[in-house]
């Protein structure tokens, strides 16, 4: 492998632990010379999880802007709570330090628009960790989109479909951010692995941009009948008005004409699903039920007896398998959110080592964390349809 | 069975002659003294086929205003294209017969309300012959949803996802009304499948009622790649510009708090699928899969390999099949869209036979069918939320 990357962790909270755990100590070329978070017993943890990799023991700090100056860092990777992302991101870059940013929303458009203006001063890449982007079925179907077997695309669908009823509800015992933004926020408020992978597909940034939303938000009764039946003890919850909506639809246009869907969905009880939905003038491909339907195939003539074909998206694999994803199979899949983290990793160990811009750049990174503050604007107005910012300023019609 | 019920057909087009093969004239009180298309060819097949049954010849007219002044007739059906159901059922309704009226959208929000003038003057009553209504698996969430079994609901959705393109592509060469909706239109144009089971879950225009939607569609890309590649010699088809964007998403918010999901998606390869979902705080069924997941079962803690329960509808029908359906699994389902054409006609010649209000009224009708117009307006500005009106003026809050 390459030369060694020397990073700081900075938020070691469930992610951010977990992430060490189970797909960043995997990686050979990762060393790890500090971690770092407000709560000093998580630094202790993380340091204790690193050691056990056989590594050195790294230095624990409680305050990220110590990490940013030390000179034996590299790289740094942000895991912190969501309000502190950006902020971090930009102090990263303005000491030159190659940034990895975990996901999450924005809460303003005027921190994603200093995110692209620090870039655009420093020239320090920060890469936006969207694991999702490396999952095999979307990179599957990104190699079936480029090869044109789905035709021209027209929709595409995403959701965050992940019962957290407990991780919220217990935000206070686990010191978890979720908590204050599900009292406060009504949003679609984690919209980057809804559309990550979308944006990929349709080009956006890259000859094609996101112009307009819509969203709208049902009642919040979620959380409210799960504090009933599993936390009645606690007073203040049991009092508590949840602002965040159970359901979040929102309708993204794009200048070439498609649109995208994006669902949140994450305080009800339910399987979980990122609902990815691609569909195009010869064919699609649906998550639910994991499959493939290709105008013209024999299999096509049961499109009203399809529960047949229920997962066939396995017989397409041989064929449309993304090279990525052959390579990594082969290489031996790690763990992390069924692969998906260790190979984002790679790509960002890649590009700190190579000096490269980022795979998932800063432009991708505040477009999509944008949807957050957009899908604000236009709940609290009833589904007012609110124009998407152009974070490239007209590059995007040019850029590769 | 009861006394004869004697009707006049009005349209016998595709669908019309279709309903008289399948489900009509399997019901022992259905007479049919009168079929009636502008096109007479239609008419001397639907009279075939009625004398096939072992019934009489009815007359044969092309003028439906005639139907009206038959003294012998007690009640006319309507399938005739989109743009005459309201007119014609205001004529009926005024020459005192009876309506069954079969679904599309509305093209103004002045035809509804006439619709709704016309019988609060007359109180002669139009029933809305919605066939999904009456589906097997609607039937059964319905009764699971007014059980409590799913908790409080808090979204559900629909689609209209059927591949039509070789209907409206072939529209000249079948006399059909769709080509030139698909021309002219950008719109939710055939919403009640969609809605109509979610109206019912949710109480609509009894407690509960639709207040404003968003709309927003994609570009029209389908049935200009099917022309060219299946119609390429129809130099006309071939020039003209489709209006109707594939894939349309509306989403809906009720009066209290509930949203809905509605999709057209006709005019790219797919296969059948009414999207029919139903999420509320204790558990959720959904139509891709075919799946019901019930909060706190033993089988809600493989949320993360949900694969393994795809099609588990089928281990809760005893307990919660809808008691309709019960007693028509005993008796013999009929043909005709799974069975539900035959429902909902039964229900028809009974409130006919009974000369009471119809089960899906007109209140029901003007509501659904206005979804059409109101995308439209929603669609031509970018995904503005319009105002659905109250058709009941009111009366919504105490309806039963």
């Amino acid at each position: 492998m390459g030369n060694k990357v020397r990073i700081g962790m900075i938020g070691l909270g469930a992610r951010g632990k977990g992430l060490l755990e189970t797909a960043y100590l995997e990686h050979p070329d990762a060393e790890f010379v500090v971690v770092c978070d407000k709560y000093e017993d998580r630094c202790q943890e993380a340091a204790k999880v690193i050691e056990k990799s056989g590594r050195n023991t790294p230095k624990m700090v409680t305050d990220y802007k110590e990490v940013l100056q030390m000179p034996d860092v590299d790289a740094v990777i942000i895991c912190a709570s969501w309000d502190m992302h950006v902020e971090m991101c930009i102090e990263a870059m303005k000491a030159g330090k190659y940034v990895g940013c975990e996901v999450g929303g924005a809460y303003s458009l005027r921190e994603c628009w200093k995110l692209i203006e620090t870039y655009e001063e420093t020239k320090v890449p920060v890469m936006f960790l969207e694991n999702c982007l490396y999952g095999r079925d979307e990179m599957m179907v990104l190699n079936m989109a480029e090869q044109g077997v789905l035709g021209e695309i027209v929709h595409c669908e995403g959701g965050y479909r992940h019962d957290l009823r407990e991780e919220v509800a217990f935000g206070k015992e686990n010191r978890h951010y979720r908590l204050s933004n599900y009292i406060h926020r009504n949003t679609e408020n984690y919209p980057t692995h809804e559309l990550g992978p979308i944006a990929k597909i349709l080009h956006i940034n890259r000859g094609n941009r996101l112009l307009s939303l819509t969203s709208v938000s049902s009642k919040a009764a979620g959380l409210k009948e799960y504090i009933k039946e599993k936390k009645a003890d606690d007073k203040v919850l049991s009092n508590t008005t949840f602002n965040q909506g159970d359901i979040v639809n929102t309708i993204i246009k794009c200048s070439n004409g498609e649109t995208i869907l994006l669902t949140l969905d994450t305080t009800l009880p339910r399987y979980y699903s990122r609902g990815f939905t691609v569909q195009g003038t010869k064919g699609m491909y649906t998550e639910d039920n994991r499959s493939i339907f290709l105008d013209g195939e024999k299999s096509a003539e049961d499109h009203f007896e399809w529960k047949k074909h229920w997962g066939n998206v396995e017989e397409y694999r041989d064929k449309y398998e993304h090279p990525v994803w052959k390579k990594y199979l082969d290489a031996g899949v790690k763990k992390g959110h069924d692969g998906m983290d260790f190979l984002v990793f790679s790509d960002f160990i890649k590009c700190v080592q190579e000096n490269s811009e980022a795979v998932i750049d800063v432009y991708d990174m505040a477009t999509w964390m944008s949807i957050s503050v957009l899908a604000e604007e236009s709940i609290s107005m009833g589904g007012q349809p609110i124009a998407i910012p152009d974070f490239t300023s007209g590059k995007w019609m040019n850029r590769k």
